[in-house]
């Protein structure tokens, strides 16, 4: 494979200062992990599957670094992608990166352009839409969720995480760079254009004269739907509620306040999925 | 209240090595921490949502340590209750506990008997049985999604992490401390003692061939339900495989291999509660 073009271009690294490895540096650092988006802005993928979710994504990976055993895990993978593997030991991995990963590899790719919310969410039935989520593993497990439940897309309103951090990509199981997305840049005025191109805006909320569930997305069969959800606590916001079709709330037991917020928007979508395209 | 029969009997601690907060210390220490079923074996609630939750439930908090205004907060809860509170800084906490701690309260009970398995569902309608959850995290979400989504109880088979552990105990945001439980002594086979008593045993699968879960819930809807989950990854065993009624899936899109454990949990007992009692 020394050529370079019928797999990765794999180099030996002994030395946890070789500047080939700059960009899996610090990984935990406030301020100069590699995909911290006002510094690099890189996407670091981490272990076996989320990599493999990566070449399999819009990011493309510029190098990783791992283990022997992790490169040969990933051969098939990286077939024919001359990509740089810098393979060296745990040990070394631990020294560059600051702590012991035992996922044993990463990946680093650039970021790229993301679309508009009017182009994303061309021809998508089903679109889930966050206010106030600034947790990254809720973050995370909201695109496995979406991944795994029949949701097109996802739309960030004000205040939320950034998807690509390596904790949400990791949470998500990948899925964070698979499932397109994009920002609003005018919030919540952009839920309207959602209402003009046709999508029922439904508002999660524990508000229990909001409508239940069931009822909520059996009104909405035929249609296209958003469904938005917001933090723990806060909720959503006033003005988003206000520009919503419908406030949905989950039928909930013995009087309790409310479900994670990943967990909500997985009942949604679920409830979605149930009855059918 | 000095004579501590009207509220807590509030005493001043400035000292953080006060013997009298020995049952807070250390707690995220591997070998010490306060909570380990091998040593003190105590029930520790963090934050006043959870030790709220934990002066509803069986567990009776002797001593609770915390700042004034958290005091003030609970002071409602604890009227009638001559439990010591340790009243001091956040900075004395931080030194006793390890870390800081922005929740800025903490109550320490001891454990109470468990019931049997045979004992616990007595009355039951929908039971959650787990096997080789041996995450916290998932352990908590799981009581949480229990307790808002309508089941009675929650068995533990064999490979289960301590649902009493601090970090499980927040996570279900004190459900663990409510939702009632047993522990299996003889596991699989007491699966066959729920079957005994009328339980419909469904074990939540991943695989494709399974019965997709509304049918698998419409087909049991007049019945007693348990729902078996496995760990990520690995699944349920064989023998529980074996032993269960119906193998159930969650329809899933693109293709994606699983939810989280405790998602899977929350979709099984939406669509139980979804179908009314």
């Amino acid at each position: 494979m020394s050529d370079g073009t019928d797999g990765p271009d794999v180099q030996d690294v002994d030395d946890p200062d070789d500047p080939r490895l700059d960009d899996f540096r610090d990984l935990n650092s406030v301020d100069r992990r590699p995909d911290l988006p006002s510094g690099k802005g890189l996407v670091i993928a981490e272990g076996v599957l989320v990599v493999q979710r990566m070449l399999a994504s819009r990011f493309t990976a510029h190098a990783l670094l791992g283990t022997d055993r992790r490169l040969a895990e990933l051969a098939g993978d990286l077939a024919g992608r001359a990509v740089p593997f810098y393979r060296t030991s745990a040990e070394v991995m631990a020294q560059v990166v600051g702590f012991h990963l035992n996922r044993g590899v990463l990946a680093a790719a650039r970021r790229v352009p993301e679309p508009t919310v009017a182009g994303l969410v061309e021809g998508a039935r089903t679109v889930a839409v966050l206010e106030g989520v600034n947790d990254h593993e809720n973050l995370g497990s909201i695109f496995r969720n979406a991944a795994g439940l029949g949701v097109d897309a996802v739309v960030f309103g004000s205040g939320c995480a950034d998807p690509l951090y390596r904790r949400a990509v990791r949470v998500s199981m990948g899925h964070a760079l698979l499932v397109p997305y994009a920002r609003a840049t005018d919030w919540p005025a952009e839920l309207k254009m959602l209402k003009q191109k046709g999508f029922r805006v439904l508002a999660m909320t524990p508000d229990s004269t909001a409508c239940a569930l069931p009822e909520a997305m059996a009104a909405a069969r035929d249609e296209r739907i958003a469904v938005v959800v917001g933090a723990e606590g806060p909720g959503l916001t006033p003005a988003t509620l206000r520009l919503s079709d419908a406030r949905v709330r989950i039928p909930m037991s013995r009087g309790t306040d409310s479900l994670n917020v990943a967990t909500a928007a997985a009942l949604a979508f679920y409830e979605r999925a149930r009855l059918g395209p």
